[in-house]
């Protein structure tokens, strides 16, 4: 359940497994709510899901990660995988190649707020520098399908400023709508910054723990077109205004949805 | 229910009154969601209003009064009124003081979809026509404090472009966000297009209603403030993240709000 970009990079990462994806578009943006209404509306959502007889729940939204994890895990039976700790942890891995430890991160106003980001990355790399900037408007930016305006590159400079100043060498994308920028806030912050995206970095993690667990799948059944970036076996499911989710999720993955339902959550 | 601007020109032409108002932050915003779940939200919000004990419903939200007033009439027993309506005529009154009857139509997408002000400007002034357009960004501007930023004016810039060529001399401000950003609009359209302020229309026009109705209040109990934006008696109502929605309402109306609560919906 979540954003959009990491079913992408699990579908690229995962290609023979088989997606449910739920996006909660009647409630969301998640990234200006309190902890408890975003724990309230996430389990919600990961019990559908849940019920539609999944072995594993990716929770492909940082607010909802770093807000409800506990909440969900104790909600359901199944395996449950968030974005912060591999995002978290790849940005660890990168700051430990670079020549200092400071470590960047963008994400919504709950996100940062939540501290989340900073907390798990100082447990997983103790001598990193963790910096958090809220960017709100990127979000609108990136639906609005801006990402390569002249007023993407301004709102851009405005709240990546401070890290110049700061001179990371690392800036975690916090919010899975951050990717569909990517090309803006590299422009922005340099060549020298290495970005993390803490969907992809989640695709490798669940890859491997698939594997280890013994759920990964073995075959594809026939009919199956492995290097779309959007499956046709894919089930996707919203819970309001489908119409506009399917213009955002072609803008995003650059191919339509076969199955796409609204449902009342 | 609703927009704060709206709260603050009912405030200004109705000292006397005073207001329960309601901000269902926790599933806002309303401009990207479908006709029935607007519905739905709408009809508990107003519910939760009318337990209250207030003698007029004010459904301060351009999207909500577009897609909403019929569900909440049927569901309500006091009168209730919408911003549409009071916005069209103005419009349309305005727009025969010009030199021609192009009236232009800034809302979310939920708003422009609907076709309400289109609609409702034809019912009211057949000759004119009507020019709608969403502007998505300008609510996350406004609520970010970026109104007088070169990022504002750059936006403008492109929301407003094609009205430039339709020659329109009348703008409805159809959003209760985008009185925020009335300045940057103005400078972007020129000063010679008239603008029309949904929220304020309606202020002027429940002021009559409550007269003709005998339901204006007489006199106003010791120690209310009447001079202030915002009113020590009045009493705030938010469904979620009251402490943003602080800092947000001290942005809009420039002073503190006394009685604020938060309440599940």
């Amino acid at each position: 359940m979540g954003g959009l970009t990491v079913y992408g990079a699990l579908h690229q990462h995962l290609p023979r497994e088989r997606f449910v994806y739920l996006g909660d578009t009647a409630r969301v943006p998640y990234g200006t709510k309190s902890l408890s209404t975003v724990e309230r509306y996430a389990v919600e959502n990961a019990r559908f899901l849940e019920a539609r007889g999944i072995k594993l729940l990716v929770v492909a939204c940082n607010t909802v990660s770093a807000l409800a994890l506990p909440a969900i895990r104790k909600a359901l039976k199944i395996d449950v995988m968030g974005v912060i700790e591999p995002g978290a942890r790849a940005a660890v891995q990168a700051s430990h190649e670079s020549s200092n430890k400071r470590i960047g991160v963008i994400a919504t106003e709950s996100t940062v707020q939540s501290g989340a980001y900073t907390k798990e990355i100082s447990r997983i790399g103790p001598e990193a520098l963790v910096i958090e900037r809220a960017c709100p408007l990127f979000v609108p930016l990136a639906e609005e399908g801006w990402a390569e305006t002249d007023v993407a590159s301004a709102v851009a400079q405005i709240y990546l400023d401070d890290f110049g100043s700061h001179n990371i060498q690392t800036l975690v994308l916090g919010c899975t709508h951050y990717p569909i920028l990517k090309r803006v806030i590299r422009q922005t912050i340099g060549e020298q910054v290495r970005l993390i995206d803490s969907g992809e970095a989640a695709a490798g993690e669940i890859k491997s723990l698939l594997e280890s667990r013994g759920l990964a799948r073995a075959a594809r059944q026939a009919g199956a077109h492995e290097h779309h970036l959007c499956d046709d076996q894919d089930n996707f499911y919203v819970t309001d205004a489908a119409d506009r989710f399917a213009r955002v999720a072609e803008r995003f993955l650059g191919s339509k949805l076969a199955h796409l339902e609204a449902v009342e959550i």
